[in-house]
């Protein structure tokens, strides 16, 4: 795909989901213009770091005005490819699926959670309330199914997303049967990489590695604020 | 801290904790050396990359043998201050919480759930199996306590890691509390920039913010795979 967000740096991908999540703030409060440095300063990045990302997506600010909060927004969504809500499927409806489930932040992020399943039949049949945009509980409900259905589903519900919240060792096969069923992209929560093929981009969620980077930073004493 | 782990970037210290779980595995098979090109493949990264984050601790490998697995890990878990188990607190036991306190992965990597707080009554009291270092859950169990017990619970059970699952809205006093029970470091799960003292490092983990990372992933149509 071409044009300037081809050639964005990882690092800076990573640090988009935040700046929009600020704009996204200040517009509600209805502010339409920020400098990088109050940027910077809400985003908790330094503000040339924060200008040097926003230069990859062909933003510069005005010298003595800053950005335009609704055109920045807009240009970070579409750097992202967030033009519109992406389906989401969770695998494995145990306790971390259930949180997961029950976690408004998706749908009001775009990531509505559209279907569960589970190879326990005790859970198959459970419902969970189905959380809309603007992150209210719909009257709308989430049915646990078999994973069997796992392919049915996915079609029928247009979900692009899966989201693997399986034991350890159910999550390659969860993984298998997500891209047999044409998902677009994988959130994993197993501490395992997956065999995925390329065109199925993936991401992991590994909450002890989270605390494990954390005590690196934590042996130097407090030396080094590391932020988020 | 002096030592060659103080100049490590934090882009190796993000992989560390992936190295030190794929060399724990090998340990567990029986495996006493590995080269830089079969630890590459196990953790999903190139060899260079590899060879080079390695190299930040000292590493080098020898020729033609590879890397001796249990003196490497050694080095990581030395690196990533991995010395004894680190005792967590989880403030807040909603979904979120509950699913933190039932996962199981924390402790089977040196970091137990020792305690649990919630301001809401009805929660207080609950109590939740302890797992033990090899993933087990003990006889022993935690029991939720009231939020306002904080720093008593944190002195008694010699707690150093802070792990916020409250809603969005009440992080910030979560992250307060924290610092003033004089927790070492903080994992939060609200999608909120924190305002905590220097030396005490956190990190966020923001599940949308993964899916919209993936999202620019997939945007770009399966041309690059993102490894995690």
């Amino acid at each position: 795909m071409p044009g300037p967000s081809a050639a964005v740096p990882d690092a800076t991908v990573e640090r988009l989901p935040l700046y929009h999540q600020v704009l996204a703030d200040l517009a509600r409060e209805g502010e339409t213009t920020v400098s990088s440095v109050r940027l910077a300063e809400l985003a908790g990045v330094n503000a040339a770091k924060v200008r040097k990302d926003l230069s990859f997506l062909g933003s510069y600010g005005t010298r003595g005005v800053g950005y335009d909060v609704e055109f920045l927004m807009l240009q970070v969504q579409r750097t992202l490819g967030l033009t519109g809500d992406a389906r989401v499927v969770i695998v494995g409806f145990g306790n971390l699926g259930q949180a997961l489930a029950n976690y408004g932040g998706f749908g009001e992020r775009g990531f509505p959670v559209t279907a569960i399943v589970d190879a326990d039949p005790d859970k198959i049949g459970t419902q969970v309330p189905r959380s809309d945009a603007n992150g209210e509980s719909a009257t709308e409900r989430v049915v646990v199914e078999h994973v069997e259905r796992l392919a049915e589903v996915v079609r029928d519900h247009k979900i692009t997303v899966g989201v693997i919240a399986t034991p350890q060792h159910a999550a390659q096969a969860a993984a298998d049967a997500l891209v047999a069923a044409g998902i677009q992209s994988i959130l994993s929560f197993a501490p395992v990489v997956l065999d995925v093929p390329e065109s199925v981009p993936w991401r992991k969620v590994d909450l002890a590695t989270e605390l494990q980077i954390l005590s690196f930073y934590q042996a130097r004493s407090g030396s080094l604020q590391h932020p988020a």
